[in-house]
């Protein structure tokens, strides 16, 4: 990547720089988190946004917490200083499971420090704290590598991909989930092209994965979410990857909005049909989709766009955040475990035991 | 309808009023046309849109053109002076069929006129000028409730239609063609509620139909493009009804790009698919629609929202105006003379032979 989401800048005493996605693609500005406050706002407004890469960014608001800790408070106070910053931090984007998940471990060990060494220094404990952002961050970025290098065999010369959302660099610490396979594809040489659905409401396919692919010279061309049945009618298309919200026992997926849509229409082509996704996204404990509980959001952002409204002020909009696609339609799964073809309940199990 | 998409007002010496579309949903302003270039702006800007639309204001627009005609000059310059104002419109959009089919039947006409009285003033002249742009006005009119009145069977009680683009009161000068069954059943008391795709990238859906459809009271839920497999999986949708660009004599029809996905979920989902157009929507000299060549249009209109950039500068965009939808996913066709069940080569050619 020739950019970064997100990086630590220093040591402990150090800054969390994160790239302004609000922004992108006009203008490519790294914003300086010193505190947990500019944190919590930049989480809050999606200047970072994709679980993984929020996951990441509130281990290392951790660490900014501890930076105006007094050093003779004692283990005991700068830990009350952790957990309620991590309190705070986890307000900011209650629904998002990495968020308190990436909380909840840098607060687990820090408890641990304490137990295994009571006499340490806060400045010790400090250290400690920003080593488990630093493990997280650099977890991440291993699983993103393996996605990729386990989904890169998908991308054959002259492939031409419908990808939908942001699952990308920009979602994670690493080179991202859904895109990894096509930057390593790109890397090995493979000469493929990618269609970005635009990615009604909110847009993160024309203004984020159009931006990232860009930025390494991957061809893009972006299209409305309405023109995939004609690039495919047209035998355009030879598979669809996108990301993963939430895949359920079964592997019924929960996804951006819109990912329906492509399943459905791949398989009335015959075109594969791909899920690239961390094994932490499946969720065991709920047996299929219908179980998943959608998220409805704000209508205004079906009336408006950019801010800017397009439609009557008093007609109704429809704005689940999410669609289920059922496993049947779905062709393989690609983890950092490998790949899961013909996804069922079996399949799945036996996949996550490795 | 309680609003004019067009409308003369006064006699021979009267002006043509043109609901400004560019400007909704925000304002709803009526347009004072007076001249040929005012007329010819309009057309080309979009402030009058839809086929039929720009075919009546077309025809009145010859009307208009006679009004600085000298009285004394006689009918042969008045025709030159009515034949060189039908050449300037004729170059406001080229590709709208409406356009030129009515130009040339009002110069048709005025040609019949002149032989038939070559003593006539220019007066009388104007007379039937005018007298002919009402009638192709009428004719519209009468075309759409027809329409309207075929489909409105089809419409239940508690019927869930999508639709797409616009098709509506807005596209005509009469209640439209895809949304006239929905006027009618409303008008006869059924309850039902319309699902509005936005219809990207010019959003028609979202700034027309939504206005249109709110204007008569009826129940609208816009949604994005992508989020119509979702509410059919959820059992949400009862049908799908579109207009149509052309239909081929087999009956595969071009629309606005978007409605070939609507149409293959709608199959997948066993959901009636209509499409309502005029007779003289049919083209037979097609014999099937991959010989129907698709307007590619500029990419900016994919790459920008009401003019505002939404991607990165240097990457492609793919936009056609259309879409092919193959005669096998239409469950029937609506038009101004009845229903055809199974639209196919002989069906269609049975139908238009009444």
């Amino acid at each position: 990547m020739n950019f970064k989401t997100l990086e630590w800048q220093g040591g402990i005493d150090g800054t969390l720089e994160l790239l302004d996605q609000r922004k992108l693609p006009a203008v490519t500005e790294m914003l300086q988190i010193k505190t947990i406050p500019q944190l919590y706002e930049a989480i809050k407004t999606l200047a970072v946004r994709g679980a993984p890469a929020i996951g990441v960014a509130a281990a290392y608001g951790l660490g900014l917490a501890l930076q105006d800790t007094d050093q003779s408070v004692g283990l005991r106070a700068a830990l009350a200083h952790l957990d309620s910053a991590a309190a705070e931090l986890a307000r900011s984007r209650p629904t998002a499971v990495n968020l308190t998940w990436a909380l909840k471990r840098v607060q687990k060990c820090a408890r641990v420090f304490i137990e295994d060494n009571p006499s340490a220094s806060v400045t010790d404990f400090r250290e400690d704290v920003l080593d488990q952002a630093h493990t997280i961050c650099r977890e991440d970025q291993k699983m993103c590598r393996e996605i990729g290098l386990n989904g890169q065999k998908l991308i054959t010369p002259g492939s031409a991909i419908i990808t939908h959302c942001n699952a990308g660099a920009l979602a994670t610490a690493g080179q991202g989930t859904a895109l990894s396979p096509l930057y390593e594809a790109h890397a090995a040489g493979t000469p493929f092209t990618v269609y970005v659905d635009e990615t009604r409401p909110l847009l993160q396919g024309a203004r984020l994965t159009a931006w990232e692919l860009n930025q390494q010279n991957i061809p893009v061309t972006l299209i409305c979410d309405n023109m995939a049945a004609s690039l495919m009618a047209e035998g355009k298309i030879t598979a669809v990857i996108t990301g993963a919200d939430r895949i359920a026992a079964n592997g019924d997926t929960a996804n951006k909005i819109g990912t329906l849509n492509l399943a459905l229409l791949a398989y009335h082509f015959g075109i594969p049909f791909y899920i690239a996704a961390p094994s932490s996204t499946f969720d065991i404990d709920t047996p299929m989709g219908e179980k998943i509980v959608i998220e409805q959001r704000d209508p205004a952002e079906v009336k408006c766009i950019l801010d800017r409204a397009v439609s009557p002020a008093t007609i109704c909009a429809y704005n689940p955040a999410f669609d289920l696609t059922p496993a049947k339609y779905i062709t393989a799964m690609i983890t950092e475990k490998g790949i899961i073809e013909k996804p069922n309940k079996s399949t799945i199990a036996e996949h996550l035991a490795q």
